[in-house]
């Protein structure tokens, strides 16, 4: 087992049963909504074998506190809130974007309806709050206000994915402002609610938040990857899945401002609406390597790893948590899935 | 000018500039969406002359505060709370019931499409946990907490009057727990988290807190009576509005479930299928008064406002604040829209 893989399933461990506490407050039927969503029951509410995904987001969090004070603990309710609030935006994400699978599951609107998918994401976001709320830590209300503002952020990335759906001139520096609040938001606020909780300095806790904020603009730049090259066996994604929806990811759009010949026949490409052949996705896939856009990714998000290894560097901490906090760094260029 | 309105008037001046100062936080185009929800513009962004509901919520915030220590303003972050966390639950209610049409202008699902209405309700939520975070008072952390747990209730109303619409069984019991969740739990938290901003005691509290949720079911009861009885052109409402949707209201199923002959006709009635016309729409009404369910509604909100009172009697406040608070407790049986 690899140190990020024990980091995560140590902290798997200590989350799985606060998390489970919070949940059972729901009301019976957002319970057994959330359960499913969770991979805890199957849609009847029968015991499943969780897959829990990578739960990056809470091994942040205890981390911080790790490294803070020596024990993980005391950002169990930090860890807890933001595994409730990317939750509550996988659901409600999962709705907007009529995406029918999740995990090789069926999404919960698609279970139960529209109606439901609302309503489990709102419980898990209150339900957020309300957890933070309930901590020992005199910083709960600061930790609060942090995840608030995070939230905000994921918000604001989410309206403009939603725009640039409709768009054809979306350019690059729009395209990674809306990947900072999409996803650079929630992992900032996660890397920072642990030390917040612990009542860290000020400069600390902007250092882990720039942390992981970079952290999270590297982990989608692999995830678009991974969308466009990844392996379906590992990822358990259909091959090519992001150019099968035209989806205009991060190395699509760099290859479309700065791809010459390559990016102008990719912009052709995209704007055809038909169905796209087995032939027609390797061409795609091959428009974005000729244009530079796939060697630009790999190179931006080994940029950003660098940049958040730097900004963990000024936070000054050291010992165990310091160097796991570097070693999830490197794992979030290194997964294949 | 009433006592009443008066307070309400007062109430609005304080909380409209606040609430405005945090709506502007959000990414401009949620700003429109929520500009155009709280009537302040109309879809494209032009001011227009809000008819700012009954505000009710944020003015219990303020009363308590005053209640409690003389002035109003520390409870105004629970003031703006409470009001966002309402239209929160407006934006995303419209959606899940598809209502077109709310004051008299088409909602924001109507509007924009169900994406644009879960985002926006979604900021609405997580704003109101943002601006109590920021207030000085030391309480703001406990006032979080009340907020959550009655957002909890909230969701679980939603979730049971969502699940009503598909039986026929539906007995009293049943039917005031929901209307205690979707209506009794956010007065309860809008009449006590202006005293728990400052630092009252929990006695205190907890009766401002019963006397918030006995007016939500007072005003739910009226809402009930007023949606089959009121006139048109007071309420805004089609006459017999409720029933047009053959809605299972209190004294609907009051009727059901005590109303004998009249309570069975009742019955029949609510499973027909077809659309009813005006005589369908007037024979129904007559059933419910036949069965006993309007004055059952009738007696129930004063006895609801009684149990308010006394619960406010029993904070043992005084005070301008505190005969206030009694005036809005008259105002919400006695009020025709």
């Amino acid at each position: 087992m690899t140190i990020t893989a024990e980091t995560l399933d140590r902290s798997r461990g200590l989350v799985a049963p606060a998390l489970r506490l919070a949940v059972e407050r729901l009301d019976p039927f957002t319970r057994l909504v959330v359960s499913y969503h969770l991979g805890w029951s199957d849609e009847h509410g029968t015991p499943t074998v969780a897959n829990p995904g990578k739960t990056l987001r809470p091994a942040l969090a205890l981390l911080a506190a790790e490294a803070v004070t020596g024990r993980p603990e005391p950002g169990l309710p930090g860890a807890v809130a933001v595994e409730l609030v990317h939750n509550f935006s996988l659901l409600h994400d999962d709705l907007m974007d009529r995406d029918t699978e999740r995990r090789h599951r069926r999404t919960v609107w698609a279970v139960w309806g529209d109606a439901t998918a609302v309503l489990a994401g709102d419980a898990l976001l209150s339900l957020a709050h309300e957890v933070l709320t309930e901590g020992e830590s005199p910083d709960g209300q600061a930790a609060g206000r942090a995840l608030a503002v995070a939230t905000r952020e994921l918000i604001r990335g989410q309206v403009l994915d939603l725009a640039f759906e409709q768009r054809n001139d979306v350019g690059l520096d729009e395209c990674l402002d809306m990947a900072a609040g999409k996803t650079g938001a929630l992992l900032g606020v996660s890397a920072a609610i642990g030390a917040i909780l612990v009542g860290a300095s000020q400069p600390v806790v902007s250092c882990l938040s720039r942390f992981g904020a970079e952290l999270g603009m590297a982990f989608q730049l692999v995830d678009d990857l991974l969308g466009i090259w990844g392996s379906p066996e590992v990822t358990g994604k259909p091959v090519f899945s992001d150019l099968v929806a035209r989806k205009k990811t991060l190395p699509v759009t760099w290859s479309l401002d700065h791809g010459g010949e390559a990016g102008r026949e990719l912009a052709a490409w995209l704007r055809r609406d038909d169905a796209p052949t087995d032939g027609d996705l390797r061409y795609a896939a091959q428009l974005i390597e000729r244009s530079g856009g796939r060697d630009w990714a790999v190179q931006e998000a080994r940029d950003r790893i660098g940049l958040a290894e730097q900004a963990l560097d000024q936070a000054g901490l050291d010992g165990g948590a310091r160097s796991r906090l570097g070693e999830i760094a490197r794992f979030v260029i290194e997964r294949q899935s």
